[in-house]
């Protein structure tokens, strides 16, 4: 029996951030009245939650620069009415009711789950000592940035090399910490390639940032974690879908802990949506579900669960895995599989990796280092890498859009990419990957 | 009857730079044994001809550093012999031999033609006098450099608004000299939208570059163009494909004289490939065949020339009409069709034009603009305008990759961008576009 959209059309998201006023929006413009409530557990709502570990490093001078709307801005603008501080305790899906940790209870004849992750909390000796900090919350970071104004530590360790405790990092020595990073996993980030791992090392060693992974961090102590200096830790070993509240309320979750979503973004409970880091997504390169949460998604999937809350059935055809981070001032990015995870989902896949000048010397082209990847018989391109200093964002988006588009090295190298000396080569980097990867294919 | 490639091969290749050279170096790379000369009429070969305004301007300090590779290392490296100063004066086809201009004859068993292009003449009363200059080939920019140097002129009018028109008007401007850009057509540049001749116009006003669109120069006399003060005349008034050899030739000539060529590069004539700015080129969106001379679609064209010419059966997909020009520090980048130019080939088009930053205004984010452009009914991609200080080439790119893929706005909004405050906003200004322009189509 499937569920029927009632005459009092009443949308409640659950989440502020990004998914789920994204989906609030999108619903008031294709639905002039639609009762519209989001509910955020936090104090703010709409905020650049990946601006914040750049408030810390100074970049952004006033956290409030990072609010896009407020709360009245939703009531006036858009009549959408926005609870900030308030928890769902409970989802009673059987009777269409949301409960709140004021006791209240709201009707919901269509639901966006938008609840976003919560921060692990690894198992170390000390890691609720007051000067160890989460790197996650707007709460946070304002209480990272106070002890910082106030304690003024000299040293800090974090724990975890992910984007967030690379950008944490980065930060505290800007600030002028000395700072260490200490990494569970055998590689920083996401492509576990040793070339990539050692640039990154390299990097940081530059900064007098000391990276030691395979690292488990055992002890916090006045001081100290483990034996490394440390007045302050920041503890960013990874996040999780907080999704406790859609698992009671018997929503198919996926082994991470992801909400379950077709393609349309509904869950397993008809006329019940999920969007952003809560919400499973489609991986268009591996070709199955996966849990890859990054604020311009979560962006992408509000838009298309809100839509279809509203009655429309939009479709979100996933992600490629596109990303990108600075790393003590140099670019990070990639898109799709590396070598090594195209070859643990089953991929036959091959990979050339080259340097070149994103212009010419004299419009001071910067090097580049790129990494291509692809299926072995098919051609099917799986994935890149680029690492620079700059102009390395729209070389791993050119990799982006044809991944999206399913593209073969024989399409995809000769992309007709712009060329003029202040700006481009004649042969793109990625064109050159491109072209070096075909020869490794030719001759395997 | 099919020509078959007998057993002494022998590849001649007319024409030294790009796509000469390209075509060259990949026949070599594919088959050892084949005897390869290249002839090229001028003095140098092998350099990068879109430096030269810069070299100009002041920013390329020596025009050697845009010599690639010498004749010697051709010979050296690759076994290909390179002839300069060579002219070919006929191609005798039906004997299969090039008779060059020092009255010899070569006998080939492949020919590759790649002859580049030549600038056309304007009638303009006195447009023969000494402080006249083309700014085509190397040898017209050594004079115009020499007589920079010994004239020290004060005024300048440039006669054509072109990619080297507007090159040339601001390098002469950073120069220090006055500068007034005449132009017979209605709009600088291929994207006539009067937008974007509007910025144009604007930016060349801060840089104190006059441009005047609708005048046909009429005289050039002392001091003078028409009313403008000219101590020196650049005419950049367009160029034609160098193809009265081919035609001789019997070689089929699309109506504005570039070498029809079919996918594998193949001239009417079997055995004879065309490679680079004297070819037809397929514009994969207009899906006809067209002639967009550029120094890397010329690289491109090249590589598949040259290994078709050596019995491979490489195809060249075409192009879709990117480019990319810096008019007085702005990027104009532009692929595929503008709404008027596809309207005129036979879309429906639409199209939506925003402004939005390139990364976050604390991460010093540029203000671009992007008009994209669709078609109606099926929603297919047809083109792009970026334009911007910086931060453009990989917007057009991403475009451009979209487009050689075929991908429709739907498919196109979602494309999985990498996003990070450093590198980019959260929705990148393509996929703001993207949706605009979706808006635009539903209300249309």
């Amino acid at each position: 029996m499937s569920y029927q959209l009632p005459e009092g059309r009443r949308l409640v998201v659950v989440g502020g951030v990004a998914a789920g006023l994204s989906a609030a929006s999108r619903a008031r413009k294709l639905d002039a009245d639609m009762q519209i409530t989001v509910l955020e557990r936090g104090p703010v709502v709409s905020y650049g939650a990946c601006g914040l570990p750049y408030w810390i490093e100074g970049q952004v001078s006033d956290r409030e620069e990072l609010l896009v709307h407020s709360p009245e801005f939703f009531a006036r603008e858009r009549s959408i009415q926005v609870e900030i501080n308030t928890a769902v305790t409970e989802i009673a899906h059987g009777r269409r009711r949301v409960l709140l940790s004021d006791g209240r209870e709201l009707p919901y004849d269509r639901l966006v789950l938008a609840m976003g992750t919560v921060a692990r909390v690894p198992e170390i000796d000390g890691v609720d000592a007051p000067h160890v900090f989460a790197a996650h919350t707007w709460q946070d970071f304002g209480r990272l940035h106070s002890f910082l104004a106030d304690r003024k530590p000299a040293t800090a360790v974090v724990v975890g090399a992910g984007f967030v405790g690379l950008e944490m990092a980065e930060a505290l020595r800007m600030r002028g910490l000395r700072v260490t990073v200490v990494e569970a996993g055998a590689h920083p980030l996401r492509w576990h390639e040793q070339w990539l791992s050692q640039r990154i090392r390299e990097r940081m060693g530059q900064f007098q940032i000391a990276l030691h992974t395979s690292h488990r961090a055992r002890q916090i102590r006045e001081g100290f974690l483990d034996d490394f200096p440390a007045d302050l830790v920041i503890v960013a070993a990874g996040i999780r879908p907080a999704t406790e509240l859609a698992q009671q309320a018997g929503i198919a979750l996926a082994r991470n802990g992801a909400v379950v979503v077709d393609e349309h973004l509904e869950t397993s409970l008809p006329g019940v949506f999920a969007a952003g880091d809560c919400a499973s997504t489609y991986h268009r390169v591996k070709q199955t579900l996966d849990w890859i949460p990054l604020g311009t998604t979560a962006n992408k999937m509000g838009l298309v669960a809100g839509a279809n809350a509203t009655g429309a059935r939009e479709r979100f055809p996933g992600v490629v895995g596109t990303s990108i981070v600075k790393v003590c001032g140099m670019a990070v990015a990639t898109t799709g599989l590396s070598p090594g995870a195209a070859r643990q989902v089953g991929f036959d896949a091959v990979a050339a990796r080259i340097s070149a000048r994103s212009r010419p010397g004299y419009f001071f082209g910067e090097m580049l280092e790129v990494e291509l990847v692809a299926e072995r018989r098919s051609g099917r391109l799986l994935g890149a890498a680029v690492v620079g200093d700059r102009d390395v964002e729209g070389r791993i988006n050119v990799v982006a859009t044809a991944l999206g588009a399913g593209m073969t090295l024989d399409e995809f190298q000769f992309t007709d990419l712009c060329y003029a000396p202040p700006y481009a080569p004649t042969w793109d980097p990625v064109l050159v990957a491109a072209r070096q990867l075909r020869n490794v294919r030719e001759q395997s």
